[in-house]
């Protein structure tokens, strides 16, 4: 019962190692589409075009599941993917939204993204639709940029993260999602800045929605990861993300001609 | 005698405006990528697939002189491009190289730009065949998330500047290459902070070369921009960039298939 995973680039990288340390014997094929990456900067019509080539690369290993590490793509592919898959498809928003229902107490949640997961409002209206809550939503186009230039805790991430959050923080928020998978590299300095919020992961939320959700069988435990371009951010989260495992580069027309 | 000007994205559209400027009876063809954009984190092959595809699509309107006003695309594509088409194809690059050796005094000469334009040392060298000079370079990654953000003068525009910039002024550069088409953008913040440094714009630098080379013909002053996608930051910064001008949003595959 193999898991597929994909991304738009590296960040998804976080979940798939999330993944793999809790199943280590299911096989696992990770797809980062890093020849066209970010989707967050992209209309909806272009992402759903590229979430059906990466799903449908991946759907050609005989995956059982398909998870969606893209918090662009999920907001706009999920539909669309589980209607043209026959295996169960999962994105990262149920996950996350379901995580912060569970954990806040005073029922406000704030939410980052990129600009495409925040337009969407697939996770306000996730919220809304499971539960009487206030939801407050903020685009954070610098923090991808920011975590592949390494400045993960400096003083410019510092002060962009109170940039972008103070004003999210001033609502009253007791729980904060992280919309996007490149975020939770971020996450400590978020928590020193603010240590009384609570944080959802993806990465967590994802591999406990798998955990409830799937159930393993004993494979190789192998692990494919395929990118379609060898990017500069790529080579320099390499080794941290993801160690020795072997990777494979793709040209575009493998994934396009599908 | 009409000119295409192509770009991986919107920022290239400082270099259009101010040719539209300077030749106001030329027929312009822009294409921005804007589907695939920044092409700063690409691959060199993948960069030069995607610039073939750009500049085969406007050579096919005829034009008799292509710009390619993308630092990346030019650093990666410009030889390929002059192999494939039969008409002068002029990056960014040599009239940025030409403009800086004209003014600096004490020929040290600071170079900054995306992570490709950066290794792939195209200014750099290029400097070093024409003249005797000192060169220092910086990848600046968070410039182009920052401008799109709308970030150009505002206390985090002003740290991550000198973040990236002090060390290069340190080296005792009287003159700045600004090698990414965004970058005009935060001009005003650069010389703010380093009002005794020369800054060298591509769009200045490329239109005086286009003045002394190429030979404008009346034509209708017909001005067609296409893009690939309509992104936020193009819908964010399309009125300030082109005013009423008409877009065209292209399908990848009447790109791809060429």
């Amino acid at each position: 019962m193999p898991i597929g995973v994909f991304d738009s680039g590296i960040g998804g990288l976080t979940v798939f190692r999330e993944i793999a340390k809790h199943f280590p014997k299911t096989d696992l094929y990770y797809l980062g589409d890093t020849a066209r990456v970010p989707y967050g900067n992209k209309s909806p019509e272009t992402v759903i075009r590229y979430s059906l080539e990466c799903g449908n690369y991946l759907y050609n290993f005989g995956i059982d599941a398909l998870v969606i590490a893209c918090n662009t793509a999920s907001s706009y592919a999920l539909d669309v993917l589980r209607k043209e898959l026959d295996i169960p498809v999962v994105g990262v928003v149920e996950p996350g939204v379901d995580l912060a229902l569970r954990i806040t107490r005073n029922r406000k949640i704030g939410i980052i993204g990129t600009q495409g997961t925040v337009k969407s409002q697939s996770y306000k209206n996730l919220l809304l639709e499971k539960a009487d809550v206030e939801v407050y939503q903020k685009a954070c186009p610098l923090f991808v940029p920011l975590v592949e230039e390494g400045m993960i805790d400096n003083h410019i991430a510092k002060m962009v993260v109170k940039e972008y959050l103070d004003e999210l923080i001033e609502k009253g928020i007791d729980t904060l999602i992280l919309g996007c998978t490149h975020y939770p590299l971020l996450k400590d300095t978020i928590k020193k800045l603010y240590p009384h919020i609570n944080i959802v992961d993806s990465s967590q939320a994802i591999t406990e929605y798998l955990q409830k959700h799937h159930i393993p069988k004993d494979e190789t435990g192998l692990r494919k990861i395929f990118i379609t371009d060898e990017s500069p951010a790529f080579e320099k989260l390499k080794s941290l993300l993801i160690g020795n495992i072997p990777v494979e580069k793709l040209e575009l027309s493998q994934i396009c001609s599908l």
